[in-house]
């Protein structure tokens, strides 16, 4: 019920086709994400009218609420969600990093985040805290953010909350590691997060139905040897697609780097799935070395404080609360064919955001996702095409010349 | 370009259609809140999608924000809101009354609001407070409550702001009263309303393009001669229609008086509007006593609260919330066909509430607003077949009875 095939190259870049038990996904594609089992101010139908064919739940938040028993009781994330397409869930790993690591060195996935990095949509914390986390080599013991009760997380019991979630793809549990963790601790923690893989692996044998795919997660931090070492160890695995996750350096350049380690080392005929980036420059450069997946919540976080995509414009984005926008009948972008920008203008949207009003996000992140999808198919045909490089400056012309 | 025809009877209640340039209204009927120019979370297509036809948005918030003149700019409110059916606007004289005697006597329009009436979805104000307005002859002086700057309206320049705004039909200014006001208090506010209603009658006459109509409203508080009085002037004015404003009395019962005193003195051939009112056991009340629209903003807050409407339930309501819905797979309310219902269980409405996701609003408005329009094309049906009490009568029997 699950295959994947590479449709055609453009150099390292590819298109192809990942089918799964809920419809098949045209790859490069961008994964929503919808953490809490919905994707910020949109139904589903909102976001299958997007053109986004996958959606990325996440089992930490849904353990802790509403529960695996509740969403398994209720069919499963999809029935659950009212969403029928491909659904993945993530394993936790990178809320272990979240509530730990990034919670004592205060630093994103790409080091460091400082206040001004906030829109980058990456999930920082503003102070330096105590850790909330323990991580043993049997698992991570953690502390739910809603009340306060301890919890713990095997990765066999990861597996087992994914199946009761029931998601078409599902990543193991992984130790996701801060970029100012040194040499010592990366290895550890990637070790570790590889004996973890073998036995999420094993667990998923005994209770594989043939419903659910497996990603394994590439670790190792920005340290070349480790990613080698660890995207060596986990295509051993056999698992149905590849995630590459954890810190990816101090600097957009370290994550590219990081990326050229480890994808030659992946099986060419499985699909591969970067953790949690995507702001349009980096998904260029991302697909451009052979990624087929990406999911990011910058399309809901820019939505939630009045940011559109917009494709002709400073790091791709305008804020409309700006008050060149105030009396501007214009849409957001002109052309595009989403419901947001053929009904509202750009001084409607700026009073909706300006007055609170929680129509003003839902409206924002109809753009957002359709801006999303709309660059994807692009990507998706020059690849084809093989002019991938070509989009590329066009759009760099375009918004990405001027970016900080 | 404006018509209202009565086309059946049921003693006093009465079906109609209202016709606008925007389109007609089937009468009785219910007009959604749309102070801001939004309905709160719900897009003018989900407006549209539910079966309501019309919109009342307020003159006064929209005059501090974004203001009349951005609003005109954008070629009115229709355009602005994206929403093409009749609109009508409110006048700001229940702010007039929000910001200083219901502030003074912390009081709704039906009084006292006690806090356990916060889920009638009243304005109240929960503590006492000074007064931010000053009524005199010539009009109203108040603070806006966004950034403190004074503003002034008189009847003339109220009626010049809604002309900018375009809506369909548009309210005069008036002094809404409330119950704790004295006779002699009340009297001279409604004295005043109705120099007012002359005022703005001749500033209207002269900009009128027949393209709006004009509503008059009848004041005098919970005093019969004094609701009277004001009818009978009013009347006289030769309105395109009569609303039914200000305090309506200290109990429901009174309420209900105050429509009988007033309404038989209203032409019989306009559509009669109380602002206002909207809880499902009072919309069976009013209709039967002659009001042809309604306005409320309950559906509005109970959406933010994880209210539901339901027909069989103590006070037609659910709170979502509740955990005796934490693994219900039910929908809302079994045969109703709105998108809210026909895809999604109690136990992911009541998650998307526990867990504070913004489509918890929006699914919960969308089934609010579908509960309410079933409702009303309930009551025409019954009023066309001359069985508005047995419908009343089996509506009660379900969720009326128990109630408070």
């Amino acid at each position: 019920m699950f295959s994947f095939k590479v449709l055609s190259n453009d150099k390292e870049a590819r298109t192809g086709e990942l089918v799964t038990p809920h419809g098949s996904i045209k790859t490069p594609s961008f994964v929503a994400v919808g953490t809490r089992a919905t994707v910020k101010a949109l139904s589903s139908k909102d976001i299958h009218a997007s053109g986004c064919r996958v959606i990325i739940a996440n089992s930490y938040h849904l353990h802790l609420q509403p529960g695996g028993d509740i969403i398994e009781h209720m069919g499963g994330l999809h029935s659950f969600m009212g969403w029928e397409g491909p659904l993945i869930t993530d394993s936790g790993g990178f809320q272990i990093f979240s509530l730990g690591a990034a919670k004592e060195h205060r630093v994103g996935k790409v080091a460091p985040i400082f206040p001004e990095d906030q829109d980058l949509g990456r999930h920082f914390h503003s102070k330096k805290g105590k850790s909330l986390v323990r991580v043993d080599d049997n698992g991570v013991e953690f502390v739910s953010y809603l009340d306060g009760s301890r919890h713990r997380f095997s990765p066999e019991q990861v597996i087992r909350l994914e199946q009761k979630l029931g998601a078409d793809i599902v990543l193991v549990l992984d130790e996701c590691t801060s970029p100012l963790h040194d040499y010592h601790y990366t290895n550890a923690a990637m070790e570790r997060t590889n004996r973890w893989a073998v036995r999420a692996r094993e667990e998923f044998g005994k209770i594989s139905h043939n419903k659910q795919a497996l990603m394994g997660i590439v670790q190792g931090g920005a340290y070349r040897d480790l990613r080698e070492k660890s995207a060596i160890f986990i295509s051993n695995l056999d698992f149905d697609g590849y995630a590459i996750g954890g810190s990816l350096g101090r600097s957009k350049e370290e994550m590219y780097r990081v990326l050229e380690w480890t994808i030659p080392i992946l099986p060419p005929e499985k699909p591969r799935h970067l953790l949690g980036i995507g702001e349009v420059q980096d998904i260029f450069e991302v697909v451009k070395r052979g990624i087929d997946l990406v999911d990011c919540v910058i399309p809901n976080k820019f939505a939630q404080t009045g940011t559109f995509f917009s494709k002709n414009k400073e790091r791709f984005r305008i804020h409309i609360q700006n008050s060149r926008f105030k009396n501007d009948p214009r849409p957001v972008e002109e052309g595009c064919g989403c419901h947001t920008c053929r009904h509202y203008s750009r001084a409607y949207l700026r009073h909706l955001f300006m007055a609170g009003e929680p129509l003003a996000m839902h409206l924002a992140a109809v753009h957002n996702f359709n801006f999303m999808e709309s660059l994807m198919g692009q990507i998706r045909t020059a690849i084809k095409e093989k002019t991938l490089a070509e989009l590329t400056r066009k759009w760099n012309s375009r918004g990405g010349s001027n970016r900080k």
